[in-house]
């Protein structure tokens, strides 16, 4: 990711959500935050194209929800959509997809107020993996599929900052020459990606598991079931296991810079890459207006 | 608590371990580094008690312990003890204990290298939970006790920055009228709490659960084994079911600043404070010269 502009959002009560323009790479959080000294805190990524911001709404819905989950103070829409577009407008026009990723933590530990930023960057290109598909391993979540509802102290549901295991199965996903990952649940549930949503193609039928086991909504994911549904297709939520995703026609996983992304292997066996359901879901993401 | 002293470690090949001092408020800390946005690194936190470190090769082997876990680099050890030691020459004299927490972080996201530093602070006073004890939830920490073994990419048993889970325990706990937090497996084997290491005493006995179950080496409870021993105790690493806590004739959570907190309360339940042997250990803690 190329980091392109800075604003930081004044979350205290005088701040009233005054915005700061920084240097991407300024230091401008002390090491007293809470959000790096214990991942406590928020965040989301929203694509941009076109200088537009897709999917806002949806984002500050489930950033609402992860505030909510953590206890946090209930974001003002009005400064976060103030902050996320000040940083949008710095994104030039390139072949790699513009992002917002937006932040808020629960400020520096004994204070009065949370910390709040939104970071403008370029992601990376994903035109290679949405034509020649993705390597994906399953990898158990460790957490039986109803613990958001038994231990909602786990935060599972939650977009938090402390994504040290997401970033641990990424790099036993590599050492095992793949990708991404999908996780399963303890008994076995599939759930999502570390930072995607399960997409699967049964016949005319495109499936995603539902967000009662404890994954976050999925905003591209709902996206892609528009454009799939105006053109035809079913869509179902449902629960689907393992064995369901080795049956499935075709699979995906999607994110907002990223699209769908079709898998091309699952642990270790060929998968075959739907181009057609691949470009029809990208061609309707790529071109939000909102 | 109150920062004192800042001091960051320069662990880029050129830095050579070089430390800069730092006003502890001042922001150090892009937005961009691994440690906010993911909670991707390791910390430790070690008492000062007249001007001595307290059991701090044991911190730094357990800070060594982690970031193996985290596939970080090798900490060196040189560098990581100058830094500590010149955070903790700046703690004064006070009735509260002096702390030092040190970090590493991935760093900034496409970089060559770690974030590290040293943050000497002084903690609260913990004379009053000593005396009068602590009221403590049991509460699902959602794993198998095997998890460790099963799935390492879970990352339990490393005292990573991803600790949100342990902060929205702790607002559980509060919530339920309890100060601190049992963590209990899904197949009910007695962990840790959210930072701190159980004791539990049968008789003459003192046991706390093994390391195998993907909890923390305890620091603070391996000291206070020792205590226990120079007094005739029996100790003993066993695994405990929560109806073992009921049984117990005492109970304790053990961490750094703290030392040895006996539980006054379980679950709502009356608990037998047992004064001599919270006064045998925490003496001996806080008389530690390394």
């Amino acid at each position: 990711m190329t980091p392109l502009s800075l604003f930081v959002l004044d979350l205290s009560a005088e701040g009233a959500g005054r915005l700061t323009r920084h240097d991407p790479a300024e230091p401008v959080i002390p090491v007293t935050d809470l959000g790096v000294t214990r991942g406590d805190g928020i965040f989301e990524t929203i694509a941009v194209r076109g200088g537009v911001l897709q999917a806002l709404g949806p984002h500050l819905d489930r950033f609402e929800r992860s505030a909510a989950m953590l206890d946090l103070p209930v974001p003002n829409r009005a400064h976060w959509t103030e902050a996320i577009e000040a940083a949008a407008a710095a994104i030039p026009e390139d072949p790699r997809p513009g992002a917002v990723k937006f932040v808020m933590t629960r400020g520096i530990e004994g204070g009065s107020h949370p910390t709040g930023w939104a970071l403008g960057f370029l992601a990376d290109d994903p035109s290679g993996e949405r034509a020649g598909g993705i390597k994906v391993v399953t990898l158990d979540r460790g957490y039986r599929h109803d613990v958001a509802q038994t231990s909602p102290w786990l935060l599972q549901g939650a977009k938090s900052l402390a994504y040290a295991v997401n970033k641990a199965a990424g790099r036993e996903a590599a050492r095992r020459g793949a990708d991404d990952v999908i996780f399963v649940s303890s008994d076995d549930y599939v759930l999502e990606g570390p930072s995607s949503t399960v997409i699967a193609r049964f016949g005319d039928t495109a499936v995603t598991p539902p967000v009662e086991l404890g994954i976050l909504p999925g905003t591209t994911q709902a996206d892609a079931f528009t454009a799939l549904e105006a053109h035809g297709v079913a869509t179902l939520i449902k629960n689907l296991s393992p064995a369901d995703l080795v049956e499935a026609d075709a699979l995906w996983l999607c994110s907002s810079t990223r699209g769908a992304a079709p898998i091309r292997e699952l642990d270790g066996a060929a998968r075959t890459v739907d181009a057609a359901w691949t470009e029809l879901m990208n061609t309707d993401l790529d071109a939000r207006r909102r």
